[in-house]
C-alpha cells in the first residue's frame, strides 16, 4: 500500500538540458514514504489503495522551489533598514540588533519565515544564521527541508568552530534526513586564513560542506587583492574551502579567473537579485557561471534586505536582469529559468540527485498550483506564466518529504497565528533589551 | 445623508513633497457621491447616517494605483511572445495577430484586463489600443476609471484621425466623467510630421490631450536624428504635440536636451520597467526627469510584454532599478516610490487635482489593504511593506468613483467567470482566423 496519491494533475516537464518546457496533462503522482514512486497517466491505479488521496483536478504539479541562501530568522527585521547602503545596513542597522537576539527569537523567526516560504511554494532552504539549534527545532516542527549552517566570524575565536561542529554532529540527518547541516564561516573578509583552514578541517572530519558568503561586491574583490594578494575566491581555494562541497552566496564580484577556478570544484552559486538591486550592488555573472558549468541557484537572502521570502520574485528578477544587462531578450529563456529554479537549485543546495524533479526515486517535495486566476488567463503558455505571472497565492498545496505541509493554503503542521503573536511579543522585548543596553 | 462610510481604517499619509510617509490609525473616510467628503478620526459620525458602511478594522486605506500606460486588451496575448527582441516581438508576434482582432475581442480583453487590474488595486488606466469604443463599453460596465486613446499609424491615412476624433467626441466625459479620452498617434517613428500636426489640430479642436509612445530605445533616438535631424521628443515639440497635455510612454532613449524641452510643457512620463527588462531595452532616466520637474507615473504596458497588469511590481522594479543603475540604495526611497505611485501618477494621468490623494474634494478612488498576511509580519514599517512586500491578493476592497467595485475580493460589477469563458472561446476563433488567412 502506498501512502499518497495525487490524482489527475498536470505536471511540468523540463528537457534534460533545460532547453524546453512542456506540460503533461492527466497525470497521477504516487508517493511512498518520502519518495516519489512514479508519475503516470491518471486512472491506472485505484485510489482506495492509498492512505491519502489529493484530488488535483486542474492543478499543476512541479518540484517545490529551493532557496539556496537565506537568513530566515531575519524575517524579524522586515522593513527595519530601508534605503541604506550595504555598509550602513550591516553596521548601523543589522549587527547592532543582532547582538541582542536570543535563541528563542531565532526559533520564532525561523518558524515564521518557514511558514512564509511554505505559503509561497518553497520546500527547502539553505540557511546561514545564529543559534541554529533553535532554528533546527523550528524546521523539525514546521516540516520544511533545510540545510543549516551556524554562522561564524573570526573575532569569535576558534572555540566557535567546536561549538558549531557540535551543532553539525547533533543535527546532521535529523528529522529523518530532512535536516542537513554545513559549516558556515561568514565570508573571507570576516574570517582570516587560519580560521578558514580550521573550519575546513572540521568540515572534513564531520563529512559536511561549507556555506559561505564570497565576493559580495567588486569592491570586496579589489580589497581582498590589496590586502591578501588574492581574490576572495582564490582565498577559498588556497585555504582548502573549495575542497569540500560548498554553497557560495552572491559572488557578484567574481572575475573570469574566479569562474575558471570554480569549474574544478563541487560548488554552486546562490543568487539573490532583489538584495543586489535594493542595495545597489552588482549582479553576479550568472550567464558566465552557467556557461562554465558552475550551477546557479535561486536565493532570497534575508528579509532585512529582500523584504520577503518569495522565490518566484527571485526567479523573475534573475531572468529579467540577465536579459537587461546583456540587452538580449533571448538569454535566460523561460525553460532555462525553470530549470535553474528546480534542477540547478537542487544541485547548488547539494541534493541534485534527490531534489528538483518529479521523477521516480526523487524525494517527494512538490507543490500544486492553481492557475485559474485572472492573472493567468488566457493560459496560452503555462511555463511563461510560472516565470512571469505567478503569485505565491497560487500555491495551493505543499508536500515536503512526503508529508502534506500545506493543503488548500492551510498550514497543517504548526499554529500560524501563534507564531505571529509570539514574534510580535518577542520583538517588543527585543526593543526593550536594545534600549537598556 | 452621505453615501459611504469606511469605518476605522488606517490611512497612508505622504508628506506634500513626498519625502516621508506615515500611517494614521483609527480613521473614518466619508464619501458623498463620487467624492471624498473628509477623512477624520473614527467614531465622530453615526454610521446609520450612511447608505453603506464598510467596517475596515485593521485595514489600510490608500489611493488606488493609476496605470499611466497600457494596452489592456493585449491581455489576450499573455505569454505568446517570450524571449524575443522588441523588433521580432512586434513584427513576428504581435502585429500579425492584431490584424485579426475584432471589436468583440477588444471588449472581452478589456473586461478581463480591467478585472485583473481591479483585483490588484488599480483604479485607473490610460489605455492605448484599437476599437476603443468597444474598450469604452467594457470600462463603463466594469467600473474602472480610464483615459482611452484609439491608436493610429500614418499608414492608416488621415481618415483615421476623423474616426478617432468621433470616438473622442462620443466618449469624452462618459460614465459620469469616469471615462476620458485622448488622441493616440502611435509614435513619431510610425507617424510622419504631417500626420502628427493633423492630430494636434484635432486634439486642440476637441479639447483633449495626446497619448503617444516616444523614444522607446536609444536606437530610436539615433535613428530619428539621422532621418529627421531631430530627436523624437524634438519632433513632438516641432509638430506641436507638446502644446496639448500629453502622456509620453517610455522615453527610455531621452537625452538631457529632451528633458530640458519637456520641462516647458504639461506632460508626464509613463514608466513600464518590466517591459524594458524583459525586452532588454534601456531604462528611462527617471531620476533626471523627476529632478527636472517632469512627473513620472507607473505603467504596466501591455500583458504581451509585461505578462501581468500588476502595478505593485512596476513600482518595485522602478525603485530597485534606480538604486541599481546609480549603485546608490538611498535613491528612490520608500516614501518617494509611494508618492510616484499616487500623486505623481495622477499628474501623468492628467487628473493631478482630483486623484492620487485621500483628501476632501478628491475623487473617491481608493483601496483597502489587508496587511495581516505572514509576508507582512512583523509589521515594523508599513510603507516599506507596501513597496517591497505587498501582493495583489492583499487588496481586499476597491472603490472607484465612489462605487464599491470589489469587496472582500469579489468583483461586484461584472461576471468574472463569463469574461474568462468568453475570452477563451473568442481566442479559439481568432486562432482559426489566423490559420485561414
Amino acid at each position: 500500500m502506498s501512502d499518497l496519491l495525487i490524482k489527475n494533475c498536470s505536471v511540468l516537464q523540463l528537457a534534460r538540458d533545460g532547453s524546453s518546457a512542456e506540460v503533461l496533462t492527466d497525470r497521477d503522482i504516487l508517493v511512498r514514504g518520502n519518495t516519489i514512486e512514479t508519475v503516470q497517466p491518471t486512472n491506472l491505479v485505484n485510489q482506495s489503495h492509498f492512505r491519502t488521496c489529493i484530488n488535483a483536478n486542474g492543478m499543476l504539479a512541479m518540484p517545490g522551489l529551493i532557496n539556496t541562501h537565506a537568513h530566515v530568522p531575519m524575517v524579524l527585521f522586515r522593513g527595519l533598514a530601508e534605503d541604506v547602503s550595504l555598509e550602513r545596513w550591516l553596521n548601523n542597522c543589522i549587527w547592532p540588533i543582532e547582538r541582542h537576539l536570543t535563541p528563542e527569537d531565532v526559533y520564532w523567526g525561523m518558524l515564521l519565515g518557514a511558514i512564509e516560504m511554505i505559503e509561497a511554494g518553497v520546500t527547502a532552504v539553505a540557511d546561514h544564521y545564529f543559534y541554529m539549534d533553535s532554528a533546527a527545532e523550528a524546521v523539525e516542527k514546521v516540516g520544511i527541508r533545510a540545510n543549516l549552517g551556524w554562522a561564524m566570524f573570526d573575532w569569535m575565536d576558534n572555540s566557535i568552530i567546536e561549538q558549531t561542529s557540535a551543532f553539525v554532529s547533533q543535527w546532521q540527518g535529523a528529522a529523518c534526513g530532512r535536516i542537513r547541516t554545513m559549516m558556515a564561516p561568514h565570508a573571507p573578509y570576516t574570517c582570516n586564513d587560519d580560521f578558514l583552514r580550521a573550519t575546513v578541517r572540521a568540515a572534513e572530519k564531520l563529512g559536511v560542506g561549507i556555506h559561505i558568503h564570497v565576493s559580495e561586491t567588486k569592491q570586496q574583490t579589489q580589497a581582498s587583492r590589496q590586502s591578501r594578494g588574492l581574490t576572495p575566491i582564490q582565498v577559498l581555494e588556497r585555504t582548502g574551502v573549495l575542497s569540500v562541497p560548498t554553497i557560495l552566496a552572491h559572488a557578484c564580484g567574481a572575475l573570469p579567473e574566479d569562474i575558471e577556478i570554480l569549474t574544478k570544484y563541487r560548488t554552486g552559486i546562490a543568487h539573490a537579485p532583489k538584495t543586489y538591486l535594493k542595495l545597489g550592488m552588482d549582479i553576479a555573472p550568472v550567464t558566465e557561471f552557467r556557461q562554465a558549468g558552475v550551477p546557479v541557484g535561486l536565493a532570497t537572502d534575508g528579509v532585512a534586505s529582500n523584504n520577503t521570502l518569495n522565490l518566484w520574485e527571485s526567479m523573475r528578477l534573475l531572468a529579467m536582469m540577465q536579459k537587461f544587462l546583456q540587452r538580449a531578450p533571448e538569454v535566460l529563456s523561460v525553460p532555462e529559468a525553470l530549470y535553474l529554479a528546480t534542477v540547478e537549485s537542487a544541485c547548488v543546495f547539494g541534493q541534485g540527485e534527490q531534489l528538483g524533479k518529479l521523477s521516480s526515486g526523487y524525494l517527494a517535495d512538490l507543490i500544486l498550483l492553481d492557475l485559474e486566476g485572472v492573472h493567468h488567463q488566457p493560459n496560452h503558455n503555462i511555463p511563461a506564466n510560472l516565470v512571469y505571472s505567478l503569485r505565491p497565492e497560487d500555491v495551493q498545496t505543499v508536500i515536503i518529504d512526503g508529508q502534506i505541509v500545506m493543503r488548500s493554503r492551510q498550514i497543517l503542521t504548526v499554529d500560524k497565528t501563534e507564531a505571529i503573536k509570539r514574534v510580535r511579543s518577542n520583538l517588543n522585548r527585543l526593543a526593550l533589551r536594545q534600549k537598556e543596553s
